[in-house]
């Protein structure tokens, strides 16, 4: 055995522990929001806050940079494109930028992400921002200590923010990029709203019974490609997925029992990032080529199902006499094109993950400007609630009159998620340009239209050109490179832009 | 700070860690129980092991045994029967106890016991005892190695098993206990057997809704005096209890849509041990004052509720009503004493846990003499299922037709619980010592009989007796100890007899 041979073993062995420790942390995640019992939150915090100490000590141990220099020498990383030089190259940043955050901060971060979360669940319900405010304002202060320390180059501390959430995302590159869609969106949004005949959304505001609801999200699910003998499918109050190991990725939806879409566009969604999960190489779970390579690149796969599919009209000339029989009697009077438009309405509203696939991109836009001036200074916490308001007003027309559909409406600040919103928006950019490609190519390959199969309720050749393309090369490129890839197309928001257009002109004619 | 007071300060901090990895544990294992995906089973055991592995650092690191000696030989303990003494001496016990076992053996028997109980959840429904054989094997082989290490004086090697459980337990002194009180309970088997007018159970084996069920039982633990706010209900296979910290201890039940007794009476028994848990003084939560003193104690919680509480004449005359509610029409042609019959009928069985109170010491008592026959090599493991039909026949004049309802019926053995069995008896035995004292104690202070407390359905003043009696001590004293100092009275099997006998008397006539 080599010298090289035994850095690689001891590595790997180092890694395998921590993905056990990290996948642990997500157990303890997982159970709290599915049901802890109100008093244990505080004992839960110090039981994260310990796992989060010895997964650090894990990351940083000189050891491992030892090791990592010498094989980033060694003629192991001879061929820069091997996976063993990917994995050496992104284990050396990952460990560049651990070293340089003290345990002490680390721990502080965990335990107060955990209990900032137990407050937001807390204060949110009923309407209580400042009982969360303290929370927060740690949080931010703790997350601000953490930029300063990995700030490099010419970084803003809101890019070394960003750039764990995407890497190499600056606000001199997104900021332009998100801004250009906004003025493109914007007669998009006002087209709709001057057009003839506007869907009312009615036929989603009835009442879906809830248990006929998980049934329909299992059955959906499951149809698509997530595989429920690696996962489950549970409630909470802010629908997320999880990774608890290679085979246990879960899905968490929450049900309306007077709406349809967020059981089941949550479930979609969900399952998307799941299915992404699912696809990465189980092999090197917890190592870079078993990880996926950004959350913009995660978010592209859960908006691709949940809206490029799951929205369109191909689907529901499939789906919807499925759904109709969950729900006996209630869609009776409903067409499925009626059903088609109404998912399909555009209309400013207040609650971002309640919001139409156009609009959406403003509620981004909005806490991609607010957290950029929590980070600046320029805007400090407590007066949120207003800042909230003002840019809701300016962008959509619309302001809540409380924090529960307003500042508090997300759990991500309270996670201490600053500086990944954005990647939402980089999502549906992303899936715009996958689905331009997988189009083109599924019907090269198949002789078949993508859409007819999704009219048959088809999904796997299309799942498996996801996983070809997209998930099972882990961190082997970069983001953009990896759509590139994909796509032989340069990164633009062009083909969203289109697909938007498209979708407007066939519902609001 | 003096040297002692440092010891004692960093003794803390490792035993906080300690706790703290415990409790995550456990958190794992309770989900491992509550709808794991299917393929997530194997790396859970890997969790798990890397768990355990850090714990039983922990638990024998050499400082801690030097900072233990230390703290034994100095002033901190010259009162033998304060807190700080008690805790010293049992951390020293422990200590050494965990040191003199390797840590590859822990992290060896973590695994097996994971995948044994994995292999056992798939096995039973199968009858297929072939399959669960070698995981039975290597679990066996792996607790013999551990006894061997463990076995201290003349502890035989299941002593050495048992002592973990209930300390102090021997075969010579436990074997002729339950021989006698077999000899006593033979007679009155066979006097129900006899009995001219006996209930036939038919009330039970209605169809009683599962959501009604679910409804009725955390009614019914919320009554007694489980704390929703500190822990949760949920259903699972194979009941349990377990603790995730000092304000989160768990029951799980299972529900039969034909049956009463699983669901009610499983509910009753672990909300007995939780209730026990939650009574434990939190501050104290991973060290010996803040930690159950034994399984026997533990089981007379549990027992107590169940059995000499919840099958009590007073509380079905105060019950009956209500569950009637809860499942409309099914009862409505049942009178409350036929129902209190009928949960009292006694009648030799094939499922231990679905066994009456008077049949249930002789299920025990298979398996204490199996598990002595198995680890002193009389009986190998591939001949169980065999041995269990002989002994089944012996004891009860009943056999299994298949391993389902016969060797594969408890998880214990899978979960590598070996000299475990024998405290459930113990337990029965305690739990009819308590119940006298508590009655006659409840009475001299309230001036009113326990029974006509839980004719109101009142059951605070019990449970607080056995706060103040019972749970607050934790570790204080060993378990045959705190019984007496709670009853005044020597460790004796007569008064659960005596009760089992006036039971009949009231059911039989």
């Amino acid at each position: 055995m080599t010298n090289s041979d035994q850095d690689l073993e001891l590595i790997e062995e180092n890694f395998r522990d921590i993905a056990l420790l990290e996948s642990i942390a997500s157990t303890l995640g997982w159970d709290e929001r599915t049901g802890l019992p109100d008093e244990a939150g505080e004992y839960r915090a110090h039981q994260i806050t310990l796992l989060s100490g010895l997964i650090h000590d894990r990351r940083t141990s000189p050891q491992l940079g030892e090791r990592l220099s010498r094989l980033a020498d060694s003629s192991v990383t001879t061929d820069p494109n091997s996976n063993q030089s990917v994995t050496i190259r992104c284990l050396q940043k990952d460990f560049l930028r651990h070293s340089k955050l003290s345990k002490s901060l680390v721990e502080a971060i965990s335990n107060a992400t955990v209990r900032g979360e137990q407050a937001w669940a807390v204060a949110r319900p009923k309407n209580d921002f400042a009982s969360f405010l303290p929370f927060l304002e740690n949080i931010l202060a703790l997350r601000k200590e953490e930029a300063a320390m990995l700030q490099v180059g010419n970084q803003t501390l809101y890019d070394a923010l960003m750039d764990q959430y995407e890497e190499g995302a600056t606000v001199a590159i997104i900021g332009p990029v998100l801004n250009n869609l906004r003025q493109q969106l914007v007669p998009l949004v006002q087209r709709c709203a001057e057009a003839k005949n506007r869907p009312d959304g009615a036929s989603l505001s009835r009442s879906f019974d809830i248990d006929q609801q998980r049934k329909l999200s299992r059955w959906i699910a499951s149809k698509i490609g997530y595989q429920f003998s690696q996962g489950r499918l549970d409630e909470t109050d802010h629908p997320f997925c999880t990774s608890l190991g290679p085979y246990d990725h879960r899905i968490l939806t929450r049900y309306d029992a007077n709406h349809f879409n967020s059981g089941f566009f949550g479930t979609l969604h969900e399952a998307g990032h799941a299915m992404y999960e699912q696809g990465l190489p189980k092999g090197a779970f917890g190592m870079p080529m078993g990880t996926a390579v950004s959350l913009g690149i995660h978010e592209s796969q859960s908006r691709l199902w949940e809206n490029m599919i799951g929205r369109s009209h191909a689907f529901w000339s499939w789906c919807f006499s499925e759904v109709q029989k969950y729900f006996p009697g209630t869609l009776d009077d409903v067409s499925g094109d009626t059903f088609f438009r109404d998912i399909n309405r555009v209309e400013p509203s207040l609650i971002r993950v309640d919001a139409d696939e156009v609009t959406y991109n403003l509620h981004i836009l909005i806490r991609f400007e607010l957290e950029q001036a929590l980070l600046s200074g320029d805007l400090q916490a407590t007066n949120l609630p207003e800042a909230w308001r003002e840019k809701y007003t300016k962008y959509l027309g619309v302001a809540p009159t409380n924090d529960h559909d307003g500042v508090l409406q997300d759990v991500h600040w309270s996670a201490g998620l600053i500086g990944y919103f954005p990647t939402y928006a980089l999502g549906n950019i992303y899936a715009a340009q996958l689905m331009d490609a997988a189009r083109e190519q599924i019907e090269v390959v198949g002789n078949e239209d993508l859409d007819v199969q999704i009219r048959r309720g088809e999904f796997s050749p299309l799942l498996e050109w996801l996983r070809t393309n997209v998930h099972r090369y882990g961190r082997q490129m970069n983001p953009r490179a990896l759509v590139e890839k994909a796509t032989s197309k340069a990164f633009a928001a062009a083909p969203l832009v289109k697909y938007l257009s498209e979708k407007i002109e066939h519902v609001y004619g």
